[in-house]
């Protein structure tokens, strides 16, 4: 997507330097924008870890690249194979919510695994990282065309007045390589010329709806209006939104919905106020091993200081902020579950389903058991 | 409550100069305890509308104190009667979802009429605000005495472990005169001995949770976590949370209850958890008038820049930082209504009843229409 007008991903190997890995670094935004080089998959686990990129495609995306470093610092050791698998372990720990994070590891594996010889290994890494990324690219934006069909129809039903669509932290293009899940079919729609506004959760604590969404969504030029997290459920009360969108680090195969903690709650209020909440994912977040999201889907506890503490611009530079008292402890869950019970449908890259089994696997047959 | 082991209540008459009425400032809360002195009806009205003081209990008694201050204005000038009703007029408009604002403006002009001299309006005005200030502290005291029989139950229930009670915004003593409604019954059963503990919320976007109930807790020595507000659900989903007790700004006769946003969703999240959902209230917070909470509680809006810019304490100063695009709209919506049907008691001064008309006129049949 566009960003002061010129296009650009999220993640890129760097021009004429394929050996550097080139990310868009979220942590200023939207204060700053930085593109940041990786050039050792260690930087890039602490890439991943530290959220200079975070959201369930980029994650995917990222440690693919991650492993092709590897394969260029394994061609100088002994042991090519179990560097590589150290690496592997390394990049997998770094975040364990996001179920892409391991699928495109092991994706990599597999395909290194599959030639012999060190060139070709390397090379295979290479391609095989560019290929996730044009394909998680390529996803969302299938992904937003079958979305679009049900912001038209209800554009339609509203005679054309705008359709308010509700989102929680950043399911955007910053979130995957390009497009975004939940976001792809607003952008094509806004594209098209048909009327949205987007209520924006600021998604406390890290912010992500504040600082990334908001951000993506006006480099655009999509209304939109930045709104506390309780704010919701008062707007469902009163008819102020049309349709809840969001994305997902994690679904099961049964359609409980693993996404940025507080989705659950935003869930709760549609079903309430019979308002359709859609979960909006690339395949590749679905964990096809597990049933029960509330007890299989590990959640990620971050630091309090993510609670405590604010980053944001003060005179023109970056500051941080104490908000709470320093005596009292804090809790920092990143991820919430959401139950497949209160989800209206999923939107993939392969079409619109229930969030049951059997729905999911008529659209993904090859995970039958 | 006590501050640095001083008992302090919000709001009191400077002592040997009682036309003076000094408040906690609570705006530098939790980082300076400020004691600040009003003057004038005014200066009043600026301290309810710009949050010096907030909460419904103590909304009231400051009004009230507001009304007094009105009284020694009035008595230099040609129209006391006028004067006095144009200060009733401004301090009833300084914030429109607080019933206790103006059930205590209009007792002082009840009061206030029943007597002819101008030096027994200014004395019965005094005593009127001193006696809705003790009252406040007086039914904060017995709404605990209520609330701590369903916190000793449940401690026995879980064989003394810990209670795990959720709360949002601030319903603590700092939003009354003392005490608090929300907070009375935690405080008595820490005091005798109960184990308990307090998952705080946050409370975007003016963070009363974080910056007042956190710090008043903390201060009593009450074991509490601070969390997003995005977090309840999540909580609940586990069995950590063994029930939620909230505040309100304005209750209907049928028990619609319009809180702090976001009220609303944890509500939701009890419901479907099957956890108790308790509203702590002096009978002031009542609006006997209305029926229907969606419809006919007025919402306030706030100023966008409370979602977009956050202070806090940075390099031991005061800073205020920006949060989201520069250019992004932001809505700001203060309270939510929670329908009575997700309302599992009320906790009055009087004693717990349902949330419907028949069991709220059960404990005060004065209001049967």
């Amino acid at each position: 997507m566009k960003v002061n007008g010129k296009h650009y991903r999220t993640i890129f190997l760097k021009e004429r330097v394929p050996e550097i890995v080139s990310i868009i670094d979220q942590r200023k935004l939207p204060h700053q924008f930085i593109i940041k080089d990786l050039k050792t998959s260690e930087e890039v686990a602490t890439a991943i870890k530290d959220m200079y990129v975070r959201g369930a495609g980029l994650i995917g995306a990222t440690a693919a690249y991650g492993m092709y470093l590897a394969t260029l610092e394994a061609s100088g050791k002994n042991d090519f194979d179990s560097y590589l698998l150290s690496v592997a372990d390394m990049l997998k720990k770094t975040r364990p919510t996001a179920v892409n994070l391991s699928w495109a590891v092991d994706r990599q594996l597999t395909s290194i695994h599959k030639v012999s010889s060190v060139s070709d290994k390397i090379s295979v890494a290479r391609s095989t990282a560019e290929k996730i990324a044009d394909e998680d690219a390529e996803n969302c934006k299938k992904i937003g065309a079958h979305g679009l069909k049900l912001l038209d129809e209800i554009s339609n039903g509203k005679k054309r007045k705008p359709v308010n669509i509700l989102t929680h932290c950043n399911a955007g293009w910053l979130a995957f390589v390009d497009y975004g899940s939940a976001t792809s079919p607003i952008y094509q729609a806004f594209d098209m010329g048909i009327d949205v506004h987007v209520w924006v959760d600021e998604t406390r604590p890290r912010n992500q709806g504040a600082s990334l969404t908001a951000w993506e969504l006006g480099e655009h030029g999509v209304p939109h209006t930045l709104i506390a997290d309780n704010t919701g459920g008062h707007l469902m009360q009163h008819g102020l939104v049309d349709l809840v969108i969001v994305g997902t680090d994690r679904t099961t195969r049964t359609g409980d919905v693993a996404n940025k903690i507080g989705t659950y709650l935003k869930a709760l209020a549609a079903k309430d106020n019979n308002i359709p909440f859609y979960v909006a994912l690339p395949s590749s977040s679905f964990d096809w091993e597990i049933s029960d999201g509330l007890t299989e889907i590990p959640i990620e506890e971050r630091g309090s200081d993510e609670v405590k503490f604010m980053t944001g611009k003060a005179n023109g530079s970056m500051e941080t902020i104490l908000v709470a008292p320093e005596k009292s402890p804090a809790a920092n869950f990143g991820f919430d579950v959401t139950p497949s019970r209160l989800i209206t449908g999923l939107i993939t890259e392969k079409g619109i389903c229930q969030a049951n089994e059997s729905d999911i696997l008529r659209l993904f047959p090859e995970h039958k058991k």
